[in-house]
């Protein structure tokens, strides 16, 4: 195994778990700040670091585009290229496909699309896309998969996970031998069978990790809510369980006591390049008259960089005279506050308070 | 006197000096970076710190209309607010509001115009320049002054300073007794006997620093060296001694050669956010595709963060794409390029060797 996972500690069906990969151990629930070009938005690899992240998400469809494999490999890998060293998770980019990309076309074979900055043409197979990522020196490789929009009807869906289980198969072996970790990818859409049936086929294959995608594609909240709670708890139980996309802090809190243990969403740092903050009191919004002379930092309880040294009256005027500083200062928040959260739910696990923890409320959507 | 001032070292015209201020010494020859906006563009206070920094400088004019002067009160100065524990010079703003300012009207008691940012009527006098930056807290402060722009005509220039040596006299009589130091502003455009007055005028006042204003405004570069040469070796000779708004680094060490302390210019922040940077050997021009696969710094003999630690291969993916952190990187690059600039020139002139530290070649213009 590419991978190692220990659970430490559940709490319902909670866990508080370690995950082992080769730049070091990651401790769960885990959220991983996206750099989908190989940076964190706005943030040096120093910045990230001391905000809390031990694992970020890169993209390999955009980075595949620029700079290209060759130019990552030639820096020496992901790790190297971008000064990260910790632990990279690539998406495939099988979702950016279905939803930037122009004139995108599905066979079994892959998927044919032209490039979102120059349109060439351009094509995904399963095995490429494993082949790629392991020439960046991903730590965990997400396989393609068919993403399909809300709605899809059953007989598409059910397509869709019969093309996104194939590719599965496909990576497995194009993987084999390989360094990295292969996580499988759960879709089906709203259809708790069709889950179902995805989630016990890729349970049965040569898997380090299990994702669900297909989530947040614009069903209805109770949908997603339905589909988390229905999946989560088919993937196999000794393997990470990561569900993909998914950022507002009331949502991840309730998918860990679901027992997933990974997330990853732009929502932390999304938001902050347009000044708002999370806390554990709710959002802030930066350019709030109310914060024209405040000397409050945005959280007193927060230990970043940003609310160590920076008021509110201060971000609300960078933000106000358009600062870059103020996106990267608020960026350093949100991404704190998320691994804080993760943090704190671990420990809540650990000592067993998990339903108490999570239910105190976060105004964060 | 609000500000100390030791000459440690002379070779030639060129000095090696001290700076004291309540915030600590500052090393002459320095570079001010530019934080117009109480912000040195994209970067963190510490991030500036770190780059080599010891006095920013923050602008009056700016700030009065974005936060107010109320607001950087309210947050205990202009330090405190931006969480700046280095020196801070304000400039006035005279020349924003001569080249920014739409209907601008001077009269002998300040000049009239309207906020770029929303039009609202302010009115600046020489006691209103001088009460603001007292109140934002600000170490060095630049009285109002007169500047021109190039070409104007000696009667023109001859007007604007008697004004500006008018506006001098008020400003001294409304900083006395208050804190921060002050400085004078030498104009006189391109005529050598209007500079020659201006700078003895103000030599006979009560003033802890000089300044040559009103270069580069347009004006031919060799007018703009005759006028330095001219202008910088009749300035009092036991004080600070700074040119206002030049930035080339052949310029800054041609200065140097002639007796100035102190620069400031938006040329190595401005620069770095179009991917220019400079080294000894010349301007790299970072989206350059020769830097495709390059894991080489931009500059192996420099100690910065950037250097230390990002390839240029990484630095032009960012440009290429658009990334708020190629700004970053590059702009701390290009400030800690400007301070080690000026830090091998005071040990070049502490060893007497400072005509051939010059005369080596920077093309960085």
């Amino acid at each position: 195994m590419a991978l190692g996972f220990a659970i430490d500690a559940r709490d319902g069906a909670a866990r508080a778990g370690r995950i082992q990969l080769p730049r070091g151990e990651i401790r769960t629930p885990v959220f991983m700040p996206v750099g989908t070009r190989a940076a964190v938005k706005s943030l040096t690899a120093g910045q990230t670091k001391a905000a809390g992240a031990s694992i970020i998400l890169a993209n390999a469809y955009h980075l595949a585009l620029r700079p290209g494999v060759e130019a990552i490999e030639a820096s020496g890998g992901l790790h190297e290229f971008m000064n990260w060293d910790g632990s990279i998770l690539t998406d495939s980019g099988g979702f950016q496909v279905f939803s930037l990309a122009p004139l995108g076309r599905v066979s079994d074979e892959g998927v044919e699309f032209r490039s979102h900055y120059d349109g060439a043409r351009m094509f995904f197979s399963p095995e490429s896309v494993i082949d790629m990522q392991v020439r960046m020196g991903s730590d965990i490789i997400m396989p393609l998969d068919h993403c399909l929009p809300y709605p899809s009807s059953e007989s598409e869906t059910s397509g869709s996970v019969q093309r996104t289980l194939s590719w599965a198969r496909a990576s497995v072996t194009a993987k084999a031998g390989r360094p990295g970790a292969l996580y499988g990818i759960v879709q089906g859409g709203v259809f708790g069978d069709l889950r179902a049936r995805c989630a016990a086929e890729l349970a049965g294959m040569e898997l380090d990790g299990f994702a669900v995608g297909g989530v947040c594609v614009g069903e209805p909240a109770e949908s997603t809510r339905d589909v988390l709670s229905h999946t989560i708890p088919m993937l196999p139980e000794g393997k990470p369980r990561y569900v993909m996309g998914m950022g507002p802090p009331a949502d991840l809190l309730a998918c860990i006591g679901m027992g997933a243990d990974m997330f990853d969403c732009v929502l932390p740092t999304r938001n902050a390049r347009s000044g708002y903050v999370f806390t554990r009191r709710g959002v802030v919004r930066l350019k709030n008259a109310s914060n024209a002379k405040s000397r409050d930092p945005i959280d007193p309880d927060c230990g970043c960089e940003t609310c160590r040294s920076y008021s509110r009256a201060y971000l609300r005027h960078l933000f106000n005279v358009g600062e870059i500083l103020g996106m990267t200062l608020a960026t350093i928040h949100n991404v704190a506050f998320f691994e804080d959260l993760m943090a704190a739910a671990r420990t809540a696990i650990i000592e067993g308070r998990y339903a108490e923890f999570a239910a105190c409320g976060i105004d964060g959507g």
